[in-house]
């Protein structure tokens, strides 16, 4: 009998047609309402990972949270824009009852053996061996990762804190159980940050991210070596104005690559 | 006479009917090939800032640059995918000649007057006056802005640098003619960075911007307190690898406050 990772379940999409995609949400990665952005992002970016006329690996996917996408079945429909010789363009919506509740743009494009370099370096942390993972939160989908803070875990108050918390944070994120790392696990990944506005504040507001963007850097090299070792999430935030705020994110692996690099966008309520 | 700025020329956008929208690329933001992506993005926006479905300011922006825009007529077409409380999403497609050279979503949102903080900071720089405009370049679109390099100007050479040099930047940057700020000028703004690789390496390799990604975070207030001054822009990238690389970017207004902030991914070529 073959075991299937939870991630691979929740991201699992059948063909209808070409550029047609079936799959269904579950609680296995539920959040506090809804289904957890990250795994959303990485269906979405399965369906033109498991596409025919694919070329080329995941360079860029923006995802732009419309509605909470619930328990129950979902549509997946892409549509190529444009190939070129180096990239192809994709757009996507992911609907429920017909409902959009997602919509994505992903590039891929061809890699090649050609000038590299890596100019930032990741920051000079513990072991994920020598961290104390997170207690448990009542949010299904933190149970799917196995979180050690580095820097910044969140403290939760009843009221805000004074003077304000640091929008840093330093995290190993892993898979739980564990899982070999590609792009599909990339996309969701990016999404296990916080939003900063809960660790700057303490206390907890109605919040939803937006718009979410990571840009893939990761050889497949980087990817074999990662295997299913933690990466280290790096996330910081800028700015919070006017019921939105910025985070930026970056996630390392283990031997110090950038394996990608992220933004997104926050709402929040008050 | 009413003279019309070249950057609201450029984004001028006739409605044909609800969500399709006609405009024109001239050689006034001309680029090596086709037309300067910022101004691209600058005519996206500006179809979702001019629809009168629109509710909130823009938050977010993600361009992906399929092919070049080149001199001649397009049209814009806009669907609203969601409309809710808070926010409305939108997605575009840019066509000429009914093939597509871009796509983009953008996020708007109601914004309040709620909890408010800038953990940011902007760096400690020259002023504008201060500092010396870059030499003519042979693109048209650069002379449509007055830069000014703080650090990082860009030093092109025959071969090679070696070492190395620095994917950081910051650069005063202004509409030339002034022109008074708002989110079309700062969607244009975002994309005034050449490519880290360029810096970096001294040499030109053919190169193009593939996606884009904007979020807004000026109030009304910072951008009526900027009014036709320049604004700083702090520019790097991380990791170029296999003909890909990202950089992320800020701008930020004379007094300090963050405007935006993005990310883009370049595809090189060798």
């Amino acid at each position: 009998m073959t075991v299937i990772h939870p991630l691979d379940q929740e991201t699992a999409l059948s063909l209808l047609k070409e550029g047609v995609w079936a799959g269904a949400s579950t609680k296995a990665y539920g959040n506090m309402v809804g289904t957890f952005g990250g795994v959303v992002a990485a269906t979405l970016l399965n369906a033109v990972v498991s596409d025919e006329r694919r070329m080329g690996e995941p360079v860029s996917l923006t995802v732009n949270f419309c509605a909470s996408v619930v328990v129950g079945d979902l549509t997946v429909q892409t549509k190529l824009q444009r190939a070129g010789k180096y990239t192809q363009h994709w757009s996507l919506e992911l609907t429920q009852n017909d409902q959009i509740c997602a919509t994505a743009s992903v590039v891929t494009g061809t890699r090649g053996d050609v000038f590299a370099m890596q100019s930032a370096g990741a920051p000079d942390v513990p072991k994920f061996e020598d961290c104390t993972p997170i207690p448990e939160y009542p949010v299904k989908w933190m149970g799917r990762y196995d979180m050690r803070f580095v820097e910044g875990q969140p403290e939760f108050a009843s009221k805000q804190h004074d003077p304000l918390g640091s929008p840093y944070a330093a995290v190993w994120l892993r898979d739980n159980p564990d899982r070999t790392l590609d792009a599909v696990a990339l996309a969701s990944l990016a999404d296990c940050f916080f939003p900063r506005l809960l660790h700057i504040r303490g206390t907890v507001v109605p919040f939803a991210t937006v718009s979410m963007t990571t840009h893939f850097l990761a050889t497949p090299e980087d990817l074999a070596e990662q295997a299913d070792r933690p990466v280290l999430g790096v996330v910081d935030g800028d700015r919070f104005q006017g019921n939105f705020h910025n985070q930026r994110m970056q996630l390392w692996s283990e031997s110090g690559k950038m394996l990608a690099v992220g933004t997104q966008v926050v709402w929040y309520k008050h």
